[in-house]
């Protein structure tokens, strides 16, 4: 990993400690792909799969994740607070939790535009969670991004 | 609390390890209305406030437990599988966790009546978070529910 993805991994162990409870950690990140995985054990359910909160909680992590990494990366000292999410469940995850989100550089361009220009902006972002190679569970985040110190 | 709720408890922290850490318990259920805590302390987030993906978690645990008490108060054997979830996250939570479902007899009971006829329904269940006595987070849940040991 990189400092990047390390300062995020220790943001999230440090700040949000569920998430450590959980297991959460960035896998990898690059080409505007970042993976998170987590342990099924610590996150089982009533039925020995994972359990539908925590399929949520590390998608929306890895949204918040994504935005605060290309906050980073673009050298933006900004804020990030999820407005919304929806998680369709499509089939059952009987394996550690694997969440994928791809950043469409072209396509939040124009959020990015105006984070600079008005200091806030909405940034949707789609995570996808797979079991055995399929599609297993699918999160739609709308982050909430502020500048710090906006003028 | 009465045995049913004591049971619900002992199945969440059971079954489902990350609500015990979470500190999810039920704090009262009476009139077709069911009440779930948790302290903030374990679900804080980077902003010294709810972490998200714990409102969620904890409002999904809600409506799954209405749907199993209700399933339990009709002498009904059922699984339990969330379907989707959405959560408007409308301001921020700065003290516990605190999530309320209120179950529609009439509004539910042609979903009762497929289950018994067909063997499997569907439950939309809203479940609300409040902080500083106003609404913080709004969650819509579909609860599929399947008869064990259907015909």
């Amino acid at each position: 990993m990189n400092t990047l993805t390390t300062q995020l991994q220790n943001t999230w162990h440090g700040e949000i400690p569920i998430s450590k409870e959980m297991g959460v950690h960035v896998a990898s990140f690059g080409n505007d792909v970042l993976t998170v995985r987590a342990a099924l054990a610590p996150n089982i359910n009533v039925h020995g799969t994972a359990f539908a909160g925590s399929l949520y909680a590390v998608a929306a992590l890895t949204g918040w994740g994504m935005t605060w990494l290309q906050l980073k990366t673009r050298g933006i000292d900004a804020s990030i607070v999820i407005a919304s999410g929806s998680i369709d469940y499509v089939k059952p995850v009987a394996e550690d939790i694997v969440s994928v989100c791809e950043f469409d550089t072209a396509f939040h361009a124009p959020a990015f535009e105006q984070l600079i220009k008005d200091g806030k902006c909405r940034l949707p972002l789609v995570c996808s969670i797979a079991a055995k190679g399929e599609e297993a569970a699918r999160f739609r985040g709308d982050y909430a991004v502020r500048l710090n110190n906006a003028r």
